[in-house]
């Protein structure tokens, strides 16, 4: 079967390609909005924001102890102790209302301000009390065991940049900080029309819409906020008649199925008929995924995808996530990677970037991986027996048994080879 | 400083013991309750779900193309086509009304279900079609390009494990099995209490609280349903009557403060006072977090960390999150970690398990990392340069220059070594 004949495409495009004109192309801009810090965790933050002060606010006692004068206690030593006055005791949110002057030392508490004149603390276990006076056994240096002002946090500081999601302790630096509110991004609104008579028809032969509500978690975990519009059936008229009228409520448009039904590509016919819409790509080298595409239209992106689950999820990693990302100004994040060693040989169609199902189990201590052979982009179980994803790059052919490679993680480890992977290995060879 | 009086410890427990026996004693049962699948992403099964149908229903074309019978084309070829009769045409989403004979065709397009009597499907790029003939070019095995019934899905196949989180794809898996509602775990409730004089005083010695929010913050992002309950003073009768009066509203209470104020262990003590309180632990080998503590009370747990943001975020890693995952059977997910490069010594304090916030960054296409030196548990700061944390075991001493380490990543990688890591070498050297 000849490749540039597939599905009527007449040829697959490079998928770095298509995805930096649709990153160049599209400029959405992300509305943003002001929410208290408390509400900000999971948030992106839509503008670099600084410190309004420095934080702590005064030097603290770092640990319970004795508030001295370090010039005072430089010989001290068991055999030579330092003998201290004690005038006074501070707790934790007080304000002392008296000075250490030479010769003299008070009580503090973790976290207690520092008396005016003293400048380091002796651990009570370093001293001994003796009613009003502390005998002090060890020298200390200038600011020893004390949290300094500003020590943490200074006033201009960066706490958060422009782009990053709002994780717990940026709640916490940010409350430091002086800051209650914190201007976010709203999530992108994403609107989901699945294109399919098949999904629609009453007589027994409908389907039911499962990559709609895939894509819709999709995008809930993204971070955004997704709608599912409707299923739409296969006629041209009425697909455009809907993006007409939904498009101004989004930021984004994600369409599923009608990418290359019949030959007839109903959904980029009916996107090309859309007042000012121009074409940002369409088929990419990509498997499963290869009928993706995108129309520019109004400024929008609208993409398309196949029906088929695991093809429409290939498009939201490869195409939506960089998009939202790209919008936002935000790095990309983490993903957890393992290393691991091949099991069992993985063949790629060369030309083609291409998304493994693969199964990530340990033995002896040592992480092996073994490709899901049964790999149709409609077959979603791989997602569910899978607990990673191997991407292949187009000029690679393969990888071999015993290489060592990359994956992607998306569920938790087996601890043992799964029994299911030999039946896996009968059924399909 | 002996280790043994630190805060007027004793010992500090093996961190495993102390953990060990947290989830052995906690046997809380979190609630459990039905919601429809479509709104069941992010959270955790609450138990086996199964299939209750075989998925695709039906044999369905996987391409567009001729429906055949394999037997009548096992020959064809271009040379020598086999010519059949079209009876007919099936889209997607249509029930066939007809039959496949011997001699017969219909044409199929993707995901339409096969007429009766064919077994395989001729793309259309390997037949030449002539008004109501085809001549077939190619040869197809049985069940060539055809999605067979319960391929993907069998009746009574494993959708989700128990105390798995839902991801995008069981959604739709859970649709394509006939699932409609699933049983999840309710989010787990945990009350926060922070205790503090210093969190109250209206006289200028009040800090604020981030440490609150912070735990907040961190358990939604669990999964969890928070609730800060508020700052309660450093007397015990207060923090007890507290306890007594909350603990029947939550799953889970976490207290914050008071777990070596003025040596007096203020939280502890009144824990111990409340009616069946029975301690766990107190007193482990983290650093920072090393005063975190555990009671039992009315079989529920009681956890108290320092009111630190750093040692308290460490007691939520450390103890809240193993406990939140034994109450829900889930295994633990993969965490996002690389392999770096030490270009700067980390030096452990044997005896302690060490939570080290660390930068890595990439310089030559390598990935490499440096300790923040500055690191006390106040130091909220090193959460935000620091982009991984770096978890040094009790026995380990350290690690040199040019030794390989795994590290837990909280942030983007640096594309290029920060420039405020020479300020922090020069400051703390």
């Amino acid at each position: 079967m000849s490749r540039k004949r597939l599905e009527g495409f007449t040829r697959f495009e490079k998928y770095e390609d298509a995805l930096s004109r649709l990153l160049t192309q599209v400029s959405v801009a992300i509305e943003s909005e002001m929410v208290p810090v408390t509400d900000a965790a999971g948030r992106v933050a839509a503008e670099d924001t600084y410190s309004l002060r420095d934080y702590p606010p005064v030097d603290r006692a770092a640990l319970d102890g004795y508030a001295v004068k370090s010039l005072d206690v430089l010989s001290a030593s068991p055999s030579n102790p330092v003998i201290l006055r004690l005038v006074g005791s501070v707790e934790a949110g007080e304000i002392p209302k008296f000075t250490v002057n030479v010769g003299e030392a008070a009580i503090v508490f973790t976290g207690a301000t520092m008396p005016e004149g003293s400048d380091a603390v002796i651990p009570f276990e370093e001293a001994v009390r003796k009613e009003s006076y502390v005998y002090v056994l060890r020298p200390a240096q200038k600011y020893k065991n004390v949290s300094r002002a500003g020590e943490d946090i200074k006033k201009g500081d960066l706490i958060i940049k422009r782009g990053l999601t709002v994780r717990p302790w940026h709640v916490a630096a940010l409350i430091e900080a002086g800051i209650t509110e914190i201007k976010v991004f709203k999530k992108p609104r994403v609107g989901i029309v699945n294109v399919g008579n098949e999904l629609l028809a009453g007589g027994g032969g409908k389907i039911p819409n499962s990559t709609g509500p895939l894509i819709h978690a999709y995008l809930k975990e993204l971070g955004c906020e997704p709608v599912l519009i409707g299923v739409v059936p296969d006629d041209v008229e009425e697909i455009s008649s809907t993006v007409s009228r939904v498009l101004r409520d989004f930021d984004i448009l994600v369409m599923t199925g009608g990418t290359s039904v019949g030959g007839k590509d109903l959904v980029p016919e009916a996107l090309s008929r859309v007042k000012s819409a121009s074409l940002i790509f369409h088929g990419v080298n990509l498997r499963p995924g290869r009928t993706a595409g995108a129309y520019l239209i109004e400024g929008k992106p609208v993409l398309m995808f196949s029906g088929l689950p695991v093809a429409a999820l290939v498009g939201l990693e490869a195409f939506v996530k960089p998009l939202i990302r790209k919008l936002m100004g935000a790095a990309p994040l983490p993903e957890p990677t393992v290393r691991v060693r091949v099991r069992r040989r993985v063949a790629n169609v060369v030309g083609f970037k291409s998304f493994f199902r693969v199964v990530v189990y340990r033995e002896n201590n040592e992480l092996f991986m073994e490709p899901l052979r049964l790999s149709g982009s409609g077959i979603i179980s791989t997602l569910l027996k899978g607990n990673a994803i191997l991407v292949v790059d187009e000029n690679i052919e393969g990888y071999d048994e015993d290489d060592y490679v990359n994956v992607i993680l998306i569920g938790p480890i087996y601890e043992k080879r799964p029994e299911f992977l030999d039946q896996e290995a009968s059924t399909s060879s």
